[in-house]
């Protein structure tokens, strides 16, 4: 019967078929396998090679605690004892996802989605839905600062006389862009007849698709991919633990995560011993499975001692070890409290949690408490290698960088207050656009590139890509620059004056 | 009889010598290992892993098609039956090599060529010559234009005043920059006579050595170098296939493949699994060998799925899967017809495959039916893990991508045309480079870093690396300092006026 | 009695404890164990992996000359029979240590130092100290013209109308920068009761902690920092020989060895083959261990033939293959004679190795015969793996590069004394930092970053670097760039006089 169901695709299944002596597959799953041996043959070979494939639900349930990758405490018995296949997750909850469609039978969906996955992984789904970078999209699309700097960046530049005006964005580009890692919306458009290997299908034609950004709106409402760490359809814990995943986002000259970390001790150790190092174990335990610390040890996992103790809860709400937010905005300060921070109005009236001379809004950001109680469960990674003295040096130093960098920020943007009043550049009071021209470009690298590169070479102790490559080097250039910029355009303003 | 032949390093040899299992060594190779392996040890520890040593022509040519690394229906008698040592290669086509010496007996040359490579490997030889890669320093040495790029880089700058003169650049220097990769001309330039640990002895004296580009011009008259990317003296399929071989002319902002590569979900996956994967197969199977792509998997490889069905055939001409050219030149264009790009004239008269306002010169260029053939053999690779969905919309980005960066391309070329035309900078109409001047340097970075790296970053899904890591941020900052430049500069036209 | 001392750590340790095989741990050790096997636990796991848990300096003697790691005829009795733990370290040179402290019974100093290491490895610990490397704080800290570079990196730039003043760094911002390289003053500066785990106890209070800088100054007054590249507390050699440790202070655009070396072919199949190699071999063997070189195969490793036959000595004074300095500094030159350049005086009376228009001053500098010796010691190790043809063509390509670049960083010289002299930049005449406008900080580019990064790309092959990363390209707009500079400032002094 699989037979003509797939027609040149012939493989007969029996029953109860599964890969080794893992869980059985559900019979909707093998017949997904049946043709998707050939249709995209990668994605099965993939998902053979992981834990979905190699264990039930019901099996992951009966782990110990520290053990457990499954933070439900039953899971649906339709589920319980098979492997955790294609169906089992590409048809739950179909009313909910609009992206639902008719296919061999089965009500499949496109985009599995975080509400899926938390069908088995509740406490994951929660927090992340908690992290600020499930609402990344929104945080982005909705705050006409940001909004405007992303327009300035992706618009297209059109020519009129010797200066240019600026077409808005396509969505394309738009999805090719910040939107990548923050997500797009991706919602269903309509549906396309496509002649496949076997017969003519139909299927959803969907927006912002592909995406894998970590607020991605999707067709189910749901906020987020987990594939943008836990990379479909492998779900490797070992890949979302290595650096690389992160640096998929965090590489940039705005956020250098990862080129910070890669030159640092730890990144130095990870480079030169990590592939001997345990990536799978769970929970993780200090210089037995690793020795040196990635992302996920210091952010997201839990990690335990050799003697069993645990030194940090495994949270994928990644701000519970962060007292401060170091990078995107003008000014480094204290966390927001809400993931969602389109809420917060600065005094001035801009949805910002800084004012633009540096103090922090302080009602919509963790207080001093918070921030010291993060501090500490972050230094209770640190103190599984170092000694206290080591600890509180590092951080005293790392907050100083925090205080002179928001300094060495002030001065640029007073500068850029003085050309905006002397109207040598167009800013808020003219209703313009305050990242559109080269002077202001200037101002934003001092703070979206040099100060926050300083301030995580600092965090992480790559102090070699805060000098020179990034850094403080460049601060203090980019200040001169804006200072000979002033003095030429306001040479003009005086010659226009005698004239 | 060889302890004599080598003074000081004695070691025996018993005739049918071979490492383990493998095919014996010729007569000649044995006498060159008898010395060499003190004289210069790390070339033979190299080559005594590689398959060369481990596989005889005449075995290798039993392997099914699929399997086989030997495109030769045959090989000549005498090289068929031992392994392919130092004498089978370095004493091919004497006559043809100009820098064939008589060494030891031997007639022995220095530089091993595509054409030496070609006795057992004509399918990837031919292909190869029909790569553009093949005729990268022609088409770099001979077409005037780049010719006056690469001066303006390599070339000295002598102060004259307040300005500076260009002295034109050395040949060393040109081997040591644009040619290391284009390839230099290796031409025998005499001999020079050598005390070694033997006797005195005579070696050729060889112009542009050493040199490994792809495009070198070789004393046999060939084109290329196969140990670009299959390293000497292991010629390893796993490194060719590994994206640090690509990486090695690919990474810089010209051309920034292999950083784009490495931000990516695909780069991602290898950086954290890719040790596991098997660089080594033939066929190499999706999904079994590998989890995600390299260069090679989507430019290069043989590829076929789990049921041993051809997703791709191998290629030496890395074109036969690239509709587009999106590096290198003003504006992206559809891929050039001819490897010889030199043919190339636009209405202009300008050796370029666009008009200066971006207008591809239609028949030096595939068409859109060949365009389109290319774009289905390269989807092919992406259909084996993606759905067709998925694929779609990653196409439709990547070619409003190359719309938009070429509009983002056009304005500052305008830019350019007024500062031609109102004489504050010099260019052809002035008889003068269009590549000397600070502000056309700012232009060839628009087109050749900014657009450019937006681009790849498009075409691999490494977005993060097309926003502010030398992409879309570049691009709008850089129109803006243009029009800053232009504004101060004709003014300092007018005050000439005034004064 | 253990049980006791630890409190809630109840490990009963039986006397002679030892992991495996490997030496007993001394009474001192036990004890130190017992309770830090909970107290950063990481330190502990990381120990155990390390040849000192492995081997007692006794059996370590006892290897033949090429395989020893141990330099030492002799190591002290109390110290040779077991293995290199906590207290063999900590507790050595009590009375040296300013850092010593009470603790538990025992005299223990936090910050082992180069002296405490010389008791096992007496050779290692010589030559750095006539390395230059060890000489890095004081280099900088007392060389005037470099201390204006790093204050005109890390003070804070503080608005004066549309200028700055600078106000100098703070001590927190050094150790985060510069220093963390070069290596702070680790003093004691107090002492600190603080709860434990077990009781409250007093730990000594340290300035410029944590450093693991190259030219840290220790609390025993000896020099350098052996885990900067021996990264404690496993202290592997496999991690020492790995590019990744250098890259953590050679990486930056002033000092990109590390980029070079990735780009390049030796990169190349380091990071496509590497995970096979045997980086624990001592000595270490080309081609059976290696197949290409890492940093220290060229600059420090004992390498040998397969046939035993030495190709290089060990050596922890890297200058010993160095004929050249290429970074750093202003022009290339000789490497200087001694490991301490605050002693240099050019003919302007500044403390720089060359005059500022080039020349060296010969006095001070290794003369042209010690440059051929340490030429000819560096080549050594190319041969073993590249014909003599090859190594001569490489390395007067890079000597032509070193002149080239030297020219190339003459011309924007002279722009910098044309702009002093007009007075349209303010230098050493007028008591100005030579480093702190915006025009002084291009001509710095000129030398720091991109003359500097086209040497190490030549030096090293890494060619792709040297062209447009931060090379040739940056070389020849930057001085395009301050010529316009050049002009419009001047332009301003002609305007003010004609008002």
């Amino acid at each position: 019967m699989k037979k003509l169901l797939c027609g040149v695709f012939a493989i007969l299944l029996s029953t109860g078929m599964a890969f080794g002596a893992g869980p059985p597959f559900s019979k909707a799953t093998e017949e997904c396998i049946t043709c998707h041996l050939s249709v995209y043959p990668g994605i099965l070979a993939d998902w053979e090679k992981s834990r979905h494939a190699a264990i039930s639900p019901l099996e992951a349930l009966k782990k110990s605690k520290l053990e457990r990758r499954v933070s439900a405490d039953k899971v649906p018995e339709e589920l319980a004892q098979t492997a955790v296949g294609c169906a089992e997750c590409h048809t739950l909850n179909p009313e909910k996802h609009k992206d639902t469609f008719e296919h061999e039978g089965y009500r499949v969906h496109v985009v599995v989605t975080p509400e899926d996955c938390a069908v088995c992984h509740p406490a994951e789904a929660k927090q992340y839905g908690q992290n600020i970078m499930s609402h990344a999209h929104g945080n982005l699309k909705k705050n006409p600062v940001y909004q405007g700097l992303a327009d300035a960046i992706n618009g297209i530049q059109v020519p009129r006389g010797m200066k240019t005006t600026l077409r808005p964005p396509d969505a394309e580009t738009e999805a090719d862009s910040c939107y990548h890692c923050h997500g797009t919306v991706v919602e269903v458009k309509g549906e396309k007849a496509r002649k496949t290997a076997m017969d003519e299908m139909v299927f959803p034609v969907l927006s912002g698709w592909p995406n894998q950004g970590v607020g991605r709106l999707n067709p189910d409402g749901s906020m987020g991919s987990c594939a943008a760490c836990h990379t479909r359809h492998a779900f490797s814990i070992e890949m979302a633990r290595k650096p690389h995943t992160c640096a998929k986002c965090h590489k940039g000259p705005d956020v250098p995560a990862y080129p910070v970390y890669e030159v640092s001790k730890h990144g130095n150790v990870y480079s030169s011993l990590g592939k001997e190092w345990d990536f799978r174990a769970v929970p993780w335990m200090v210089g037995k499975d690793f020795a040196a610390p990635t992302c996920a040890t210091c952010h997201a996992s839990l990690i335990v001692t050799g003697e069993g103790e645990v030194v940090a809860e495994r949270t994928h709400r990644m701000n519970d070890r962060l007292p401060w937010r170091i990078m995107g905005l003008i000014y480094a300060h204290p966390h927001p409290k809400s993931p969602d921070t389109t809420i917060i109005k600065n005094k001035a009236g801009l949805p910002l949690p800084t004012e633009l001379t540096g103090e922090p809004v302080a009602e919509y950001l963790i207080n001093a408490t918070e921030q010291e109680e993060r501090r500490r469960t972050l230094q209770r990674v640190c103190l599984s290698c170092h000694g206290y003295g080591w600890v509180e040096g590092h951080w005293a130093r790392f907050e100083n960088t925090v205080r002179t960098t928001n300094e060495m920020t002030l001065t640029p943007t007073k500068m850029m207050f003085s050309a905006w009043e002397k109207g040598i550049a167009r800013g808020l009071a003219q209703n313009d656009s305050i990242f559109n021209e080269a002077i202001e470009k200037k101002w934003v690298e001092q703070w979206l590139f040099f100060a926050n590169s300083t301030r995580f070479a600092s965090a992480m102790a790559g102090a070699d890509y805060g000098v020179f490559a990034n850094g403080r080097w460049y601060m203090a250039k980019n200040i001169q620059e804006m200072a000979d910029w002033l003095e030429f355009k306001l040479r003009g303003v005086h010659e226009g004056k005698h004239q």
